[in-house]
């Protein structure tokens, strides 16, 4: 049996609640009409990225702050992102000083709010393994307390707080979706669950990119994967620790993972449709309701779990999920070089209703023969249908569209050795 | 004295209220802690983005169509964006066939949620008039009832229940500021709330792009300013008709102008700062108080009308913001073509924490010194005082950074006649 496992219990749920009132928001649970639509059950959103601080991290760093016998010195955590802003703010508020220790690759606006809640920055050259080294050095010299991200009784009973919130504001609901790095607040938000209503289904969402949390499933121990580029940055954790999933696997009946396509596409469906921007941790459970990763046949909850995107990626990530649903797209034509073929291209695709973003005339940099150049256009088109008819269109004029890789071979396109 | 004022009245507004309850939603009030702190006053932000169909739009459509004797046969309405889906989405819930005439060249996320409501939509080539006209006619030929944008007392009664929302959720709120194409929701909100509490302020926002209601106050009787490209789409109106301008007149305190750049600046600021999505037009009102056209004393309610924005031109309206707030910006070097230069440069924007976006190198469109080159970087940077930091270092190291002016001049950066 379990060592760890009863290091958390509902009790200590309901103590964190009370703990942390006044300070975390209960966030609001929101219909989506249209999102209900495009999933065949009632969609209800837990809006915790209007937490404050932008995450749910702040629930566990208020409670493990409040529940200390006396206030320490300072505190100490280590974090590219989230965790950051919740720790400075849960120890603003108490008028402790805060310490983050930051990579230094980390997103800019991530540092300035960060500082902006009074901490103090670290940035550390080096991936967060050497960030939570540094810090937990710093705290032995320094004499100051450690806030860990997830691998802590305090930690995870704040975050299933937020469980409690899910089965008052939507006691109707069969399943909760909850995105998953660490496992703190999938452990939290189970716990929470299955103790007070064992009906409803609690599934975690992890990223296919970095599934430590499936992978430690499978292995029935804690197990890591290595660190790769995710979308859902905010959950890029190596794997659970003992205790999260030891919890997991007592309350949770399933976890998934999600196609790093389907958190881009669902992160613009959400700015489309919710109005809401969501990061790319905080959709992963909406992204596998959407991808059909995770069947539902009530109500489900997909909990939206923070908002902090990098809004200088926010571009690529609007370019990566407009291409993941069809809606932009190159196309391409080998020509003759000769004038008016741009002219007599762009009129039939303008004649289609179709928007032309980017327009790109190769002529050196490919192995075709001479005189002839590819001519590639950049869409913004309605999507797969539209796509037809416009190749339709622009066949019976006697062109022949296509991709690059229709017009030059992979060997060419590559440098010879 | 006034022939139209009297069309409406604050009971037509409690009418409205009660025709539109349980169609259209009684939106969030959101208190926003960073954008308080940033204005200096409590600020409450009103989620209209959040009414279905993304914008105020529903609550005038939806009472104008439940306030008939009868269903019409259908109805018809002529808009590039919010109108056409308010029309569609409060026909579909009465079963009423609705057509949209649309702009050709409108936003093609626009015309397929139009569609997505069940509407006929309509394409013109031309500007909104031609829409209108296009519309005004099919009207006449197929017995389909019009619904104007603003200028009917059923839709200024139907936008103005959004004031008395505002009034019951935010008693203590002492202004409230409204975006103002046309006028409707501006003349409805300060019909009611000035009708129930003429101790707040009402102040109406306008881009100074297009400031139809601003021109018209200061003549005395409506006018029409012309159509230019603006960030607040959604409300690139002429003018106001003759009965919002008399209510705006007698209900509002005054109408101010906001800068398109103080617009998207407030775009990035609200995504950033709220995780909310705001179109331009939507951000009118917290544009106007951050950029302090308007002065508050106490808690004030910026409406966030709309957030239907084209998310194909988000990238570039984020750029635009980062630019505007001195996050983004590029820096030039005369260099001389000789190897290691870029190495040199980019070592020191790196040892700044400084990323780098994009390396131009110009060996051949400029008037430059043969042997010559402009070597540019767009950066990602924390602000104007890192940008300072960054500068001082390269000088420190005997580069002479600056922007491509300080190179070419002007003549020689335009094609000579």
């Amino acid at each position: 049996m379990s060592t760890t496992i009863d290091a958390v219990t509902i009790e200590d749920v309901h103590a964190a609640r009370a703990r942390i009132a006044g300070a975390a928001r209960v966030t609001p649970m929101w219909p989506s009409v249209s999102l209900s639509d495009l999933a065949g059950v009632p969609v209800l959103l837990k809006c915790e990225h209007l937490q404050r601080g932008g995450s749910f991290k702040f629930r566990g760093a208020s409670n493990m702050l409040g529940s200390l016998a006396e206030p320490p010195r300072g505190v100490i955590a280590a974090s590219a992102g989230n965790h950051a802003q919740g720790v400075a703010l849960a120890a603003a508020e108490r008028g402790i000083p805060a310490t983050v220790v930051m990579p230094a690759n980390a997103p800019l606006a991530k540092q300035a709010a960060t500082r902006g809640y009074e901490a103090e920055v670290v940035l550390v050259d080096g991936p967060l393994e050497d960030c939570i080294a540094h810090a937990q050095e710093m705290a032995a010299e320094r004499d100051l307390l450690f806030v860990p991200p997830f691998d802590n009784p305090a930690i995870v009973a704040g975050q299933a707080t937020l469980g409690l919130e899910v089965i008052e504001q939507a006691p109707e609901a069969t399943t909760v979706i909850v995105p998953a790095g660490g496992g703190g607040l999938l452990a939290g938000v189970g716990l929470a669950v299955k103790s007070l209503r064992p009906d409803i289904r609690v599934i975690g969402a992890q990223s296919q990119a970095m599934p430590g949390v499936v992978a430690s499933l499978l292995a029935g121990a804690p197990r890591t994967v290595p660190f790769v580029q995710t979308l859902a940055d905010g959950a890029a954790v190596a794997g659970p620790s003992a205790l999260t999933l030891e919890l997991i696997e007592r309350y949770v009946d399933d976890v998934v993972a999600v196609h790093e396509e389907d958190i881009a596409r669902t992160m613009v469906l959400l700015i489309e449709r919710t109005k809401f921007v969501i990061e790319g941790a905080g959709a992963l459970g909406i992204a596998a309701l959407l991808a059909r990763v995770v069947e539902a046949d009530g109500p489900v909850v997909p909990v939206l779990s923070g908002g902090n995107v990098d809004i200088n990626l926010l571009d690529r990530i609007v370019e990566r999920g407009l291409t993941g649903e069809g809606r932009r797209r190159t196309i391409t034509f080998e020509t003759a070089h000769a004038p008016g073929e741009l002219a007599r291209i762009s009129r039939i695709i303008a004649a289609q209703g179709v928007n032309v973003i980017e327009v790109e005339h190769d002529l050196v940099d490919t192995h075709l023969p001479v005189g002839a150049a590819l001519l590639s256009f950049r869409l913004d088109i309605a999507g797969d249908e539209a796509y037809e008819e416009l190749s339709e269109a622009l066949r019976e004029a006697g062109m022949r569209p296509g991709t690059v890789s229709d017009f030059v071979t992979p060997a060419a396109q590559s440098i010879p050795p």
